[in-house]
């Protein structure tokens, strides 16, 4: 079963404790694309300027990423920097450049009808709500979302987070969304407003999957050589859904715990090095050897 | 098998979101105790004040913890104060008075020589290897340590940490003794100072036991109501060092991460109440529960 992402194909420039790079690969889109990819088709949703470089297309098609929702506008492709402090504590964005992406209307092309299992990445809630009401019959539909959008567009993005499966936010988000400071807490408030399941990630501090009725803690896998986290918590998104397309019992306890870990795992495989150049280099076996280390640094 | 602790027995004064206790029971080896003694027979070793309220030890030996190395010196108890902040992000020391801990020289009672399972509690190095010297053929030696003793009696904990099969410490800490931000990494380091296995705490985010050849992480458990966290790390050192108590082969693999587990458990219990007053209702039934609880939130 194919998955459909509706997000963001950026440049980004990223300066780390342990090194720069500029106008790389980035984007909500491509960094859940290329951890989807391992285990589904993949269609992508999203807008680049004509500026954006042949190669990064090339290199998303060559991982089997369906660009024909990929549009190409006038203008520059949306730019974000970001400067990550000693010992990774604290990340400042130090530019935003929308470009094309601020006039976005995401259109679902006829040919991704088959597209079921769908994540709507961070956006505006607005084009959250319009991309849903283009897809026929979506069989399990994951959000993102973000701050700017929690205190600034509230009405929308309720709207859109009682019509999903499944809500994907970080802590701060959870405690600001329901203002409530205990995350358990918070996290049946945002079960009450229509999610069925809602994930809690918490960067190296790993992620919560809580229902109504249980609860599954994954810590993060503990890499070697962190090198840049931008992306991670995309790159989750796409190992978590990308495994539950392949499930048939895809919203049972067992098809959601194992999800989460392939989140887990894709996702230490994006922090290890700049944009998507340890992500694309993962090959089954190593995505295997990993969680069978991780069941083993976490099982007793 | 008994266990020992030296370490502190204190009159806590504590600021919650949640609440207030004035001069309540606190202090590392009260919570240590009343941790470790669900597991094996604990023989404390601390001091008080003239000051020092007869329920409280009245409350410790009615729990089978042998007080006959509790100290009764001239002057007042211990006193720690503290507040946490709005949703308990942080913690303030606001007061801090030795009283007769300051001439603290700890001896161990003839009676304990069959302790050989020790737990050196945060206290001043140097006379953590004094009590290290008093104690005939230990088998097994837990130490913590904080961020004092690490920038201001470094010969002292180095020679200390050389002496002693684990050390527990925070991550912060880890990182101040090691200068290096990444725990893993750090926690490589300490391993090549002498401990067998280091244990790095974080709180609200679980804990990491490492040694050489492989690494168990723990989530911590979530608890519903958060009340004060205060003592939580003492908690998890007597679940844990009690645990391996009970067990023959107590450095294995298996041994250490159940104890882990246990230490886990024993610390949510404590941060659900002020003081020791959740820990001490704790019975073996409800141990176990939630022990089987955390297992069903982890396995995958």
């Amino acid at each position: 079963m194919s998955v459909l992402v509706v997000g963001s194909v950026a440049l980004d420039t990223v300066y780390t404790p342990n090194g720069n790079v500029v106008d790389s690969l980035g984007g909500s889109a491509s960094f859940f694309s290329m951890a989807a990819r391992h285990f589904a088709p993949v269609q992508l949703v999203a807008v680049v300027g004509e500026d954006f470089p042949q190669e990064h297309i090339d290199l998303l098609g060559k991982h089997e990423v369906n660009l024909e929702g990929l549009e190409k506008a006038p203008g520059e492709t949306f730019r974000w920097s970001g400067r990550y402090s000693e010992g990774y504590v604290t990340r400042e964005t130090l530019d935003t450049q929308l470009n094309v992406f601020a006039s976005f209307h995401p259109k679902i092309p006829a040919t991704y009808a088959d597209s079921k299992f769908v994540f709507l990445a961070n956006i505006d809630p607005t084009l959250q709500n319009d991309v849903l009401d283009q897809v026929k019959d979506p069989q399990l539909v994951v959000l993102d979302t973000m701050n700017f959008w929690i205190s600034g567009a509230r009405a929308e993005l309720d709207r859109i987070i009682s019509r999903v499966d499944i809500l994907l936010l970080n802590d701060e988000e959870a405690q600001q969304l329901t203002g409530k400071a205990q995350l358990s807490t918070a996290a049946q408030e945002i079960l009450a407003m229509g999610p069925k399941v809602v994930i809690i990630k918490k960067g190296e501090h790993g992620s919560m999957l809580l229902t109504k009725d249980w609860a599954f803690l994954a810590s993060a896998y503990p890499v070697e050589n962190l090198i840049d986290p931008t992306g991670a918590g995309d790159t989750f998104a796409g190992g978590f859904l990308g495994y539950l397309a392949t499930q048939k019992d895809f919203l049972s306890r067992e098809s959601l715990r194992q999800a989460a870990v392939y989140g887990t795992i894709m996702a230490s495989f994006t922090v290890e090095a700049f944009s998507l150049e340890r992500l694309t280099q993962a090959t089954p076996t190593v995505v295997d050897a990993r969680v069978k280390a991780f069941r083993e640094m976490t099982e007793f």
